[in-house]
């Protein structure tokens, strides 16, 4: 037979998120070449509800959006998430902003100059703030002469890393990039050069978790890896 | 200065997934009415990996879904998870399968006789099996005289919930979709009588908690509902 | 038997097409209130391929969009066809960008200020040129005090229009949007105070088709309308 | 000043097509190996509607669904159409139905054993009646021994071929894969044993073309081919 008394702990259980989701916003990010980099961010933002109130005022959210308008930016992130506690009466606030960052890594004339990032930056303010920063970096394989000369088409893209980092200091979202970009541009050449070894998602894996693991800046990390244009999606994924 | 030796931990440290992803594959599932629905399924298989093992052999992976192939169903999801387990020579294997699950609830002549329900087994084989049904149940609202009488439009869509649970025991998926259908059904037309209350989020949510509470069948579950037609789309979500 | 010199004329065939797709660049948009608007824009370039040439340059498409950094607007969309041609030797050039438009309408607190609309304009430089310009607008249902008590929740998203449009003159996107938006409103509170009449994608089609013939600035249009909260998805659809 | 009379005019003008999108349904297509293959398929079905129709009866086509329950093949897609005309009343009745095709080509014990091709069946019933078949067939660069020496990773998806096609005679699925799937092997052969060339998407189209224009099953056909996996995405297309 079933509890009755723990049918009544559910009912009084706490709804745990409550909020709007993919709000399409336009945003401005910090960008260490031109100092500020306008982009379109895909907006979520949620707080818990406490057992004693029946719902939340969700114009609330919007209204606060509303407030920061043309200026949602990482600096202003925590005033955001104190103003959503205060205003929806909340013990934890959470917001999500999803934005492509573009980098303009022009150095050749013929490859494209500007390259798209997914980012994402997740905030949180429970007991104490939280926040984690997302990135997808998409891999590809360069062009050699020999191998061109052995193969169709070697160059192109083989697949992405999704990095997500929590940091202990500010750090530009360029040097993170070209930090993991670099990283893999070596173990790619160093893989090419041997003839034996393929270039697998473990092997990139555990390369980044090695550059991440050697930043100062980087507090705590993940990483996954997916090879995109295998027979099978293969991936492979780490923490710290 | 960073700390060398706890480098090395992080070289050491273990890739804890590696496999391949969104295999499409036929799949049979159980159906109370018909005994057995022949589906489509995405397939998730990944096992970890130790750090002794430079990689894993992906293709093994997929000699096991050859080897269980045009019958992977409910019976055998352990079978092939042991299979994983000793052939990847792993101490922990999981495998998600996604697919649409169709139910005939055919009574009137002019809806829609088969509804579509996405619905996700995800299993792993790590000290003890776990295993965690997901399902996503669509929302709408009826049509009834007086609405008719009052607004331009008052059916459709009105959004979803999506229900992750452990049993205790087995449970045939129609139950559990009917069971929370019969629930949504019982507090939209409560909403409807009383002028002051609006459907949000929040009641439906507590409503299928509820719901779901009072199942024998069910051990643990968790529950989220979308608004999918609001001006911005809203959610709530709760865990027992 | 099959005819041997038809299948000539077949491998003699000119390829219609060839280009690159989907690249993601930064580009700025005339704005009516400001003036500017940065947004993102996802670009198509192709052209035409003679007979005689037995592929294209690739990378002089990117090249090109290199060129033009950061100042893609719909002033220069002809001078970038023109360049095209010029590059790549073709006989028609061709380019798609699809943007997000965002519009600020806040004039009440509580609704949010910015909304978006996918945007997309497709040039080409044949013969003669031409300019197409497509917009999808979100259809959604007001709430009126009536309605409030009758309904469980009666406002929302209702479905959305595509529009597509080629002008005589010049005309703002804003003005085009608030001219169909207005158009939708009054049909939307008419039909509500007709008990009847239901709202329809048949009536929000025509009603918008006569919006577009109505204006002096639009030379022809087609549009289709759909309702993405019903049952199941319905549309209509109709050309000038 | 605008004319009038040619508003009237666009008051009158039909509504070219009316109807329902996007139905999930289980279908059954005719298979060479099995003779019967489930699957599921999304539906759009769609009439015209004369201008003295103020609305179409949108239940209709979804009471032709039901009837058809569970047996909708190639063989009654005709059926359908006649069906949908007189009901609904219309001068013109059309009807596509997407599915994935599962074909078993498990030759090797390591490879995947079932293959997804995305197909779609285009058919309209006007004056007179046509039907256009449409498939996506993903290509793979082959490893061979050489290439596995010289490059990282030789193998995985290239792109995708889209093809479009009109037969003059009841053909297989299965053949016309298969006959496209051999032309694209021996021309990646031929290419990578030639050290100059590469293998682009004008090569790969120009190949399919001709393939399809020596086919006596088919009428005419239109050839899209995208190279998903370069730094920037590729495209050519031709047409009969």
């Amino acid at each position: 037979m079933k509890d009755i008394q723990s049918q009544e702990d559910h009912r009084r259980i706490n709804i745990k998120k409550v909020g709007v989701k993919t709000i399409s916003y336009p945003v401005t990010v910090l960008d260490k070449a031109k100092s500020r980099q306008q982009t379109i961010a895909t907006v979520n933002m949620y707080v818990n509800l406490p057992h004693h109130f029946k719902g939340t005022h969700m114009s609330r959210f919007v209204e606060i959006l509303n407030q920061f308008h043309g200026a949602i930016d990482l600096r202003n992130f925590q005033t955001i998430l104190e103003e959503m506690k205060e205003r929806l009466q909340a013990e934890a606030s959470h917001m999500e902003i999803e934005f492509p960052f573009f980098l303009d890594n022009g150095r050749t004339r013929e490859s494209l100059h500007v390259h798209r990032y997914r980012c994402m930056m997740c905030g949180s303010l429970d007991e104490e703030p939280d926040l984690e920063f997302r990135i997808n970096v998409p891999i590809y394989l360069p062009v050699s002469r020999q191998q061109v000369a052995a193969l169709p088409r070697s160059t192109g893209r083989w697949g992405q890393a999704s990095i997500s980092v929590r940091f202990t200091v500010f750090m530009w979202i360029e040097d993170l990039i070209l930090a993991i970009e670099n990283r893999i541009t070596r173990e790619i050449e160093r893989v090419a050069e041997n003839d034996v070894t393929e270039l697998s998602v473990e092997v990139v894996t555990r390369n980044i978790g090695e550059c991440l693991s050697e930043m100062e800046e980087v507090r705590s990390y993940s990483v996954r890896v997916e090879n995109l244009c295998d027979a099978y999606s293969t991936f492979a994924m780490m923490a710290s």
